[in-house]
């Protein structure tokens, strides 16, 4: 359980394509995930989601120990069951989250204390309880509990920060035991290669069935996460799957698989479309700029979404504008769509040996179009 | 076109099955007509809607005229290819609109003028214009337009509006070139059975493919609302399909099929939806309710709908409390699918002779429980 094939390596690159095996299904990679954060993504139905070519998706388990709680989803059957998606779920560790959305009381060794955003109320989380969750949700794959410093945090307090996380992993995988379950670490380390390689070659040493690279896309500037990408991979198991958190623009996907990534996952797609923004190759199409009013075409016409098969720009730009719900449930759905198809065509393409790291494949000028 | 073809009738009651053509297919009564308003049936897509069974559905002339305007809808190749729904589509005229929901300005023989509720600027319907953008719609059915008092106005008034509704009804039959569309006239006249008996002894003499009975559920009564289906139907010719505007509970759809009335539309499946409100049996359930916090079975176990199918009443209890809107939509899809499928039932039990006017079919003891 949890083998990781490379089924492929690209000539041109470090990339390489694979099957990743989990209890409820195979994720064959490069793959962009959805995010559905409260065991939903947002607006769309397991059944439109299966029609975009989805395969792993990501919930929260920060979010879903505030609501419904673990124990209501394991009750249900489990996170697969309560909401209805039986292919593969990686469940989210909430180190992330509670670091950027919750006001904070107090961190220590043990663990983070945070008043709940919802009702104010003092929550408690550790490695151990964040692992608990995660085996009550009886996602696929748990990330171990990591400590997100601001990016603009100084060397010695992301330092501080790392050696928390690293003996949080140390925690997180005695306490981890569910063989239906992979745990993955998540390498930190901020800006600094040094902290960065000290966490890949620690995080890596645990030989867990997947490594994450975290504490990406956090505020700083895109060079500084091209430079993670670019640099981080050389010191992790080129076996393993390797998961770049946060990450869902198509520039930054391509760089990073052509660096050895493998998994990706963004609340971009969702997030725009509910606010009517719709990808378009690597454009962002605003629906409700008034020149789509008039514009029959679908957002894509060679896209094969349910969204672009049936609906026009000029449909959806007035149903944003008349904050009808169906709007934005049917950009996401191409918006997630779109990620896919992406991803998709990274797969055929570095089989092809037509990948490369600037992959914009259509463009009727690139050697891989036929990937599109 | 626009044959109604009767295909069964009631041994026990004025019920009938029938086939009603149109240029976009063919709908079997008795059915339930889902309300699109601004050209969107709030929330579902238009294949989630073609899974609920559901054939003609309903949008709205005075919303399409202020949003996005009949002009554009017309340019886009009309209302069906605007809005992906390739089955029959019937547009209500605007009266009631006009009146429920306008500022009005000034009523006169010619029209009603308004202030758009979107930007305060005036707008002036009349019948014959009415008619013409049912006709840049191109909807399948255009609704004559109508004056509709409230309930609360005394039988002058009433009688000073029927005058009003009567002579509109002749100016929009005059305007009305299209043949592959249909008018249906509107019968009004209130609580009073002197004026209803005048409005469809009138209306039926234009000898329209349909014919429908409008100002009801109102705000009166329901006495009253029972009175009007049990006094009209007998001055409605019986080869026409009758259409009775806005009523969508399961009780007054079964008095009204028992009394000859074949097509009927009502906000409720959506609205009652869009809070959390399930339709069960003839049970409506309030699914923020705390007891549905640990209840996985399905809204209806016997339902077959996606909803119902997929998704337990725990998770949409879930997604209901958090303001996710698959929630919404989800339980708009389930309550449509319910009214759908409580028209086929009634159909079914014409047919085999087991229906009456106190419909339940869910009920073990129902004789027309093989119907559900």
């Amino acid at each position: 359980m949890f083998e990781f094939e490379i089924t492929s390596n690209c000539s041109n690159t470090g990339a390489r394509t694979g099957i990743f095996h989990t209890p409820n299904g195979q994720v064959s990679t490069p793959k962009f995930m959805p995010v559905g954060t409260l065991a939903t993504v947002k607006g769309i139905s397991s059944k439109q989601l299966t029609s975009t070519g989805s395969e792993m998706i990501l919930s929260n388990t920060f979010h879903l120990h505030l609501q419904p709680g673990e124990k209501l989803v394991k009750e249900s059957g489990g996170i697969h069951k309560f909401m209805n998606w039986p292919k593969p779920i990686l469940t989210d560790s909430g180190g992330y989250q509670v670091f950027s959305l919750a006001k904070l009381n107090n961190i220590s060794d043990e663990g983070v204390e945070f008043k709940n955003p919802r009702d104010g109320n003092h929550v408690f989380l550790s490695p151990e309880k964040v692992i608990q969750i995660q085996m009550d949700l009886g996602s696929d794959v748990a990330m171990a509990f990591d400590h997100c410093p601001p990016h603009t945090a100084n060397e010695n307090d992301i330092e501080d920060s790392l050696q928390r996380t690293h003996s949080w992993l140390q925690k997180c995988v005695e306490t981890h035991k569910k063989s239906n379950q992979a745990l993955f670490g998540i390498v930190q380390g901020g800006k600094y290669p040094r902290l960065r390689e000290f966490s890949a070659k620690y995080t890596s040493s645990f030989d867990l069935p997947g490594i994450a690279v975290g504490g990406v896309s956090v505020g700083e500037a895109v060079e500084e996460i091209h430079n993670v990408i670019n640099y981080v991979p050389k010191f992790l198991p080129i076996n393993k799957p390797r998961y770049l958190m946060g990450i869902g623009s198509l520039r930054e996907i391509s760089l990073a698989v052509a660096n050895g990534f493998d998994i990706f996952d963004c609340v971009l797609p969702t997030r725009l479309g509910r606010h009517g923004t719709a990808f378009f190759n690597d454009e962002r199409l605003n629906l409700r700029n008034a020149r789509f009013k008039n514009d029959f075409s679908p957002i894509d016409k060679t896209c094969k979404c349910e969204t672009c098969k049936s609906y026009s720009r000029a449909y959806l730009h007035h149903l944003i504008r008349n904050d009808e719900i169906l709007g934005l449930s049917l950009i996401s759905l191409h918006n997630i769509a779109h990620l896919i198809r992406f991803t998709n065509a990274i797969s055929t393409a570095i089989r092809d040996n037509c990948f490369t790291n600037d992959f914009a494949p259509w463009k009727t000028s690139s050697i891989a179009h036929h990937t599109w």
